[in-house]
């Protein structure tokens, strides 16, 4: 147990290399069929065609009258032209007249063309007396209509697989009579948080200990990245006991997640558990903070066990567990952060060379720009320097800091 | 009515001042108490302040040997001190142990610090030999400590009231021993989409109707600005059917939303509707796409009637109903959209001044800055030109478009 402790970080994995040997161990999940209109926020299993033509039929872009363009020709304000009303059509409506010669139907935007009409002349383009109307404007055919197909033909591929559903992405689905849409199953994922030293929430603080914060702030980052939960729990640091949950998650979670005794004192269970219960991919990172992260799997399963202290815990979630999901998921965008660009307030240096910093930010629009104001803090347990910023920047290994004016991108906090 | 239909659109609001008058009839929903471990998403209604202090004790940073500092003065590679091994602390656990000088004690990360102790060696500062422990550098004393409150003393205000919940903050709140806490209760909202040439999805399309895709969009729409959908339906264009689905509504929603019927052809009844059952605040706002949009109250509820045409009903829910959504909410932040500048690629002319233009753009990063791509679009109907797009600009009334090059500010649509 003493040599694996120390082999664990006598080498440590660069980010980019253990997203790699991660890839191959990450499965879809299954498909499911879904009610479109519940689909809010799930990634879409498959590439839409539209079935049928948008508009549907030839129809009115214009209140007005549909009549035959000739009708209109030569007509302007100083030589108007008349044709007789004879009828009228409203949205949804219909109507079996025939336009002929001379003729002229009233017609509300969005209601079908009748027959024998191949343009519409707008309502302020028109007078009317009884049944005769007065134009005053010359149009061709086709003028204030909206062919059939003509925002979206039948058989036009229009929404891709793997993005995530938005408002917008349910509205243009419903409008082509699309009921219900294949997306993928949310994975399934245990979280565990491990540790003597936590209490759980609701009960009181005794001597030397602190509440746990991981199980809440995992969950609920899970549910961001578009999982599920089916178990959550607090572990003492007692390794049998560890093992068995682990053994028994695996059998139905696509993600098991333990946070906790992943370093190398005598009370970090995991390396040991993992390297006797699972097959270890990765132990430690070139990541600041973050560097004792543990990957692993079973079978079919990913075991993430990320450090115990919350702002490494967030961070290794965002860098590795919210990426798995999102590709367990097939969605196209791996990482669903929004990214800006921000001028850099002050220098900052790196404390350690070779490692990936992550740089906790908080911006502001100034002057038709964002600075980024870096937020100083001690450790990697400092909640608040989490809820202070708005994001992170990321300093690559082997980069002597940044300087005061940088323009930096900076990845806003998931939402 | 033929009056009515007139007067409507004679004036129309602008922007900001449609929202001025809309402010006063927008009431705060009930405070709640809450689960902290659910509250993901939900609008703070109080302030927090800490009742404990972070760290709750004394401990070490880092993983040695706590002891008195003055038994490492003058200690150097060269002149390496010795002490004795007394005993070992673990995480969440304690020791008795009264530290004297040339005593230590063996110390894990985050370890309460033992009585007589006020330092922390690091263990690659040191050898151990059977119990005598080689001290190689000197320390003041303090180093490797965490102060008690050090990262949040207690009585210090934490999180402000009006933020939206994230897994961090969920995480602080817990830290600090919050098992519930308070939240607004979300708006209810009642949603109808009117029009006699809606079919309902899962229903064949007959000839010169569409499906509806108005109730889905701004259902959904709803859902992510932190609002409950309590009733939705579609309904044909009948004035007392309307009306009595109004009436009905407003005796326990905080919000009601019809999309249609709010123009003024012969088949927009909620203009009459609307001036029959309720108050009317606004008929008609000078921005395009939406500017059919009617707004009025009753009792303590706010009405919205939006145009039918979807692209125009979801840019007069982002400007009118997700912002009043949120100002019952108590957010701070109205608009949750994030703003990205961008550089222009075209020339956007503009068709009608005295209108706020809202221009759809999909944006690319190209060379370390944002490329804002304006969608070409015929008409306000095609939901295309939002799923094709990721966000909006602005473009002020009485500004004559934008020129290929601007710096834009584009407003992503919501996540």
């Amino acid at each position: 147990m003493e040599r694996l402790r120390k082999i664990g970080f006598s080498k440590l994995t660069s980010l980019e290399d253990a997203i790699k040997k991660l890839d191959s161990h990450i499965n879809f999940t299954s498909i499911e069929e879904i009610q479109t209109a519940i689909a809010l926020n799930r990634i879409l299993a498959e590439d839409i065609v539209s079935n049928i033509d948008i508009p549907p039929f030839e129809r009115a872009a214009m209140d007005g009258y549909a009549l035959k363009a000739t009708d209109t020709f030569e007509a302007s304000l100083k030589n108007p032209k008349t044709v007789k009303l004879v009828g009228k059509v409203e949205v949804g409506g219909f109507s079996d007249l025939e336009i002929d010669e001379g003729e002229a139907i009233r017609i509300s935007t969005g209601a079908a063309i009748p027959k024998g009409a191949d343009t519409v002349i707008k309502i302020e383009d028109t007078d009317i007396k009884d049944d005769i109307i007065t134009l005053y404007t010359s149009l061709v055919p086709g003028k204030n209509i909206s062919k059939k197909g003509e925002d979206i033909p039948k058989g036009k591929k229009i929404l891709n697989k793997g993005i995530q559903l938005k408002a917008e992405h349910i509205a243009l689905l419903s409008s082509l009579g699309f009921t219900k849409i294949k997306v993928r199953a949310r994975p399934k994922v245990s979280v565990y948080a491990t540790g003597d030293e936590l209490i759980e929430l609701g009960n009181p603080l005794e001597p030397n200990k602190i509440y746990n914060s991981n199980t809440p702030m995992i969950s609920n980052l899970v549910k961001m990245y578009g999982g599920t939960v089916i178990r959550e729990s607090t572990l003492k640091d007692d390794k049998e006991k560890i093992k068995e949950f682990l053994l028994n998650s695996v059998k139905d979670s696509d993600i098991v997640v333990f946070t906790g005794g992943t370093s190398v004192g005598s009370k970090d269970l995991l390396p040991e558990i993992m390297q006797e219960s699972a097959t270890i991919l990765i132990h430690g990172v070139a990541m600041r903070p973050g560097s004792p992260i543990l990957i692993g799997y079973k079978d079919k399963t990913v075991i993430f066990c990320l450090p115990g202290t919350p702002v490494a815990a967030y961070i290794g979630f965002l860098k590795f567990v919210g990426i798995t999901i999102r590709k367990m998921l097939g969605c196209l965008k791996l990482d669903p952060r929004t990214e800006i660009f921000a001028t850099l307030k002050n220098d900052v240096p790196v404390s350690s060379m070779g490692y990936i910093h992550h740089l906790r930010v908080k911006i502001e629009k100034i002057n038709n720009e964002y600075i980024a104001f870096p937020i100083k803090l001690k450790g990697s347990g400092v909640l608040s320097s989490l809820t202070k910023s708005d994001g992170i920047v990321e300093i690559p290994p082997y980069q002597e800091g940044l300087k005061e004016g940088a323009k930096v991108l900076v990845k806003l906090f998931p939402k």
